[in-house]
Formats: structure tokens, sequence, C-alpha cells
């Protein structure tokens, strides 16, 4: 097992990373004996009882909620009946919520707890990769709104982060592949030797080579952590952590949660912003290619779906990053180290979101 | 006017108070010149263009978002059309959301800016005497949950807090006593020299002489600020502010949100409070009547619906200060200082409520 520190003060909690770590009750520390366990349908027949029945035996009060599964519950009507489950269960303002599952489950279940009278405490037991390298590192809650993704949420840090690498063994090749979008994302904006290893470690990762994903998994949190502690309200440098993210929102969005992946919609986006960054002249055609080779070969997209253009700029303008009706994206200076900027002309953005559009 | 400054370091805000203030655009510092105005249907004919148009006059975009009027209103419903209309005019994280109006509306627009896009700076503008001594200071913020009243909330600082007392003259007679159940409070919690000078001053405050209010907005004001800055997030003190609360919220969720105002449920919460503190042996009946005679001259009620008492216990057991199990209740040590005891058999607070419900 490896543990790494997300220090932020009063805040600050640990991830651990390693092989079995599901069933080891002893590192959850709660603070009073009683848990809510938040689930869906998909992660509960395969991890619920493995994390609940030691609980179990060490004296803890454990409350099961098993939501359905997929993007496009992650409403306010999801989040709602995680609340009706607490206060019908008489949970209180120290019981501990758990979410156990993808990113849906820990973005909704860390709302739950951020709003839940309150604020109550929370762990994150992330199953999916993308939830493992990602969001459930650094404190970021939402649910969805029907005119834009993660528009409703809220920053509470989770007391843990219990990363047990065994779960990938059932993870869909779809979610692996969706994942690495995120692990490639450090890479880009922020990691160039990471970027580097990534290219020569990919075909392992992709068979699931235990060390490999643990690797990719720690030095991907290392980054997330990093920039979390230097900014952890998103002031600044936080933003940079949205590589492709106001494009893949738009997708995501734009053609109904759930319908791309989230991973799939950041490769996409990421391949908007790689165009975008040299239409402005920062990076050359070479880079673009390594990036766009790299996804290939994670077997992620890097064209959109069938959005036509002023639907992309509309569901843009709804980005948290807009300051003063202004998009501000995240582009690449050069590979490793990305910059947030309002300097791109419209007719770039327009060109950018063409040249890898369905129906460019 | 006179300044009261909440020092929360980073966080401090000033509350300013008094007369004509609601339109003095120059006291409202924006992050950008873009401001939403939330208020409802009772309050926006009397107040929202005289805070509106000077924000115009001075380059502010301004935005305006009428709801529904009542407690009732409190819900996840209202709350969405909040995030509707943001989003609708293109809001931003840098947009400052203002609340005119009461407890309602103060209580859901600091929940919406807690939320939106993670949190937004807002502003309260508070028209209601309950909401300018109470509920627009120390930045609790909540909705209501059909189990449980503010079940569902953030801690949401406002960047400032704007008391025009010119607005109390608008307000009706019941809500001007309701708001005098938040300001006895104080007196009876933490501050029996106010609690004197209310005894002294209550005829005063009824006839609604200025700087008789003034006084007691200020004094309560400082109350609560003390209270704030000692225990923000309420881990300890802060709880004694809630004395009478979950006598009196389970009065409001039993007979439904908005047939009582919350003032007055609260009144007869205190009432069962020290009916149980002189069950306790801790105040004498001549403090109780004491009391009694102080919320009777304000026009308040000293005496609950007819509520049994399983359904009071029943919705007591939900109260975000039971721990364990165990209800936590604000009593009265003397007159003039609370403290928050798990002490009181089941059977005296059986007793309590009965002496003080309408089927007793």
């Amino acid at each position: 097992m490896e543990t790494l520190t997300v220090a932020l003060g009063d805040r600050s909690y640990p991830i651990h990373v390693g092989q079995g770590l599901i069933e080891r009750a002893e590192l959850l520390v709660l603070r009073q004996p009683k848990a809510a366990i938040v689930s869906n349908v998909t992660v509960a027949p395969l991890y619920l009882q493995r994390l609940a029945d030691p609980l179990r035996r060490a004296g803890v009060e454990v409350v099961e909620m098993v939501l359905p599964d997929g993007e496009r519950f992650k409403d306010w009507q999801t989040l709602n009946s995680i609340f009706d489950g607490l206060l019908e269960q008489r949970c209180e303002r120290s019981t501990t919520l758990i979410a156990l599952g993808g990113g849906v489950v820990g973005d909704i279940t860390g709302f739950a707890a951020a709003c839940f009278q309150r604020g109550i405490p929370f762990i994150q037991v992330p199953t999916t990769l993308l939830a493992q390298v990602d969001s459930s590192v650094g404190g970021k809650t939402a649910i969805n709104h029907p005119l834009g993704k993660n528009m409703i949420g809220a920053f509470h840090q989770p007391q843990l982060v219990l990363t047990d690498t065994d779960t990938l063994n059932t993870l869909p090749d779809r979610e692996l592949r969706a994942g690495l979008a995120e692990v490639i994302k450090y890479g880009l904006i922020r990691d160039l030797p990471f970027l580097e290893w990534l290219e020569t470690n990919l075909e392992s990762l992709l068979s699931r080579e235990p060390a490999t994903l643990a690797e990719a998994i720690c030095r991907s949190c290392r980054n997330k952590a990093e920039v979390v502690v230097a900014d952890e309200r998103e002031a600044g440098e936080r933003a940079l952590l949205n590589l492709g993210h106001t494009f893949g929102h738009a997708i995501e969005t734009g053609v109904g949660y759930g319908e791309w992946l989230h991973g799939e919609a950041i490769a996409v986006g990421s391949m908007m912003a790689a165009e975008l960054s040299l239409l402005m002249g920062w990076i050359d055609r070479h880079d673009l290619l390594r990036v766009e080779r790299l996804f290939q070969r994670a077997g992620l997209p890097v064209r959109g779906p069938a959005l036509n253009v002023e639907r992309y700029l509309e569901l843009m303008q709804h980005d948290k990053k807009v300051l003063d009706g202004k998009l501000r994206l995240v582009l690449l200076q050069k590979l490793g180290q990305a910059v947030l900027s309002d300097a791109a002309p419209p007719a770039e953005i327009i060109q950018a979101i063409g040249a890898r559009s369905a129906h460019a």
C-alpha cells in the first residue's frame, strides 16, 4: 500500500492506494460508529458487502443506499433520494457518508455530504480508473443541471480516499480507456516525463498490469494533490486540470448526459484544445500528432459528435471559467505545460472545433 | 449608519445598519459589474427597484428574480428556479447574488450562492426584523426537507449585510412580533442586561420607534457576531443560538411549513425549554413567568399547537444536534445563560412539551 497526502491544513487527508484495501475496515476512521455507503446497481453487487461486512464486524452500524447507474442520474432527484435515505435511517451530523463507485457516485455522494445538515464527513472509495486518478481527489462535488455539467455543487474535501486497485479487474474496457484520458491529461498539462512514461507503458496499462496501473494512479494523484494544495478553490492554477473540459462538457451536455463517457469527451476536448494551441502557434503539428497518437493507442476518440459549431459555442458559454462573458480555455503552451487563456480569437475556436468534429 | 464587523479572517464582512441604506449602491462592493437580485412577490413591489435602479445607474447589469412568498416555498423546486434563472441570464462565478427579503429569501438565496458553480459571492439585504437580527448574519443557508427544517444547506458567509431599518415600516405587525422572539432569545441565552433593556423598551419597539429598533438590531447582531466568530461551524457555542429551535422546528414541520411563523414557533419552543429548565431545577417559577410575560407582551404565543407528544418526539429526533441517537437541547442554566444538555430525562421532556401544548 502506498499513501499520499493532500496537505490542506486541518482538512488534510490521506490517499491510500493498494490491493485488497476495500476489506480493510481498520483504514476507515469514522467520527461515530455509523456510516452510510452509497453505491450504484452495477458496483453494489460486486463490492458493497466486501466493504460493509468488515465494518459491521468492527461494530459500525452501516446503512446502504444503491443508486441507478449513469451520468444522467447525477441530478437533483437522485441526490434527494440520498437525503431521504439519510433522514429515514436517522443519520446524523456525525455519520460518515461513503461513496463506493465511479465519478458519478463520488460527485453526487460528496455533494450530499456537503449539504446534509450543512456538511457531514465523507470518504471516497473509487472503483473506476477515472475516479481513482481524478474525481475522488480534491473535494469537487456536484450534480448536473440541464443547461450545464457540474453546475450545482460544492467544495467539500473527503476525510480519506481509499483506492483498491483490485476493483479495476471488473472495470469494462471502455471505462478503463475513458479513465486513461484523465491520466494522459496530467502529462499534457504539467508532467512531460509522465507523458513519456505513458507512451512507453500504455500497452501494459491496457492489459491491466497491476504494478503499472498502481504507478499511473499514484503519479496522477500526486499531480492532482499538488495542484489542489496550491489552489483548493480554483482561483488560478487548478483550472488547468480542466484541459479539454470546456469542449468536453459541451459534448456531454449537447448529446445528452451519459451518451459519451466523460473521459471520451475529454479526449476529444483535449484534441480541440491541442488544435487551438497549434493555431495559436504554441505547439507544432508534430506535437499535435503525438497527442493524437497517444489517445488513439488508448482506444479513445479524437473526433467529436455531429454537433454544429453554434451549439458548441452556446454550451461553452455556460462554462464555469467564463469571466465577463469571455471564454477562458485551457490551452497548451507546449507539451507538458498548460495555460489558461482568453486570447484565442472566436474564428480560431470555431476552426479548432470544426477540425475535430464529425461534420467538420 | 452603524457598522459592525463579523470578524472571520479572510471571510470577514461588515453589517451596515441604518435608514435609507437600500438606495446607497456605493455600499455594495461587487466583484464584477453584474448582480442577480432575488426577492419575493411581497417584497419586490416595495423595494426591488429602489435597490436595483441605483445599481443600474452605477453601471451594474442587474438580473431580477422574484420567488413566491412563504416558508413552504423554501424547497428544492424554488431553489432550482434560481439556478435556471442564473444560467439563462448567463450569470458567472463572479456574479453577486443579492437576497432582498426575509429569512426564507435569505436562506434559499444564500444556499443558491453556496452551490451555484460551487460558490459565488452574495449579499444579504434583510427586510424583516427576524432576518435583520438573526438569519442574515452568520452564513447559515438552507432549504427545508419534508422530514426536517433546514436539513439541506451550507455554511456560506455573505460579503456584506445591508440592513435598512426603513424597510420595517412596511412589515406586518405579526412579522414584527415574530422577529422579536429572536431578539428576546439573545437576552435569554447570553445577555441579561439586554433582556432587562427589552423589558423596559418593548412598547417602544412595538410602536416601531426608529432609534429603539436600531438599537435592538445592533445589540442582537453584536451578540450573533460574537458567537459566530467564536464557533463558525457550530462545533459548540453556536448551538446555543438555537434556544427553542428543536421544539420550534418540530412545530413548524409538524403543522406544515408556513402555518406558524418561525418566530412564533421559537417563542413556544423557548417556553418549552424554560419549562424543562425549571424541571431540571435550573431556573425558578419566577424566572419562567418573567420569560412568559415578555413573550406575551410582544404578542407572541406561549403555547403550542395540538400536536401529540409522540409526534413532537419523532420530529425532534431529526434535529441536527442529535448525537448518537440522543437529543441535545438548549436549556437555561439561569436567565441570561444557556447550556447545551443531553441530561434531561425523557419523562421531563414530555412533561415540558405537555405543559406548553394546546392539548396538554
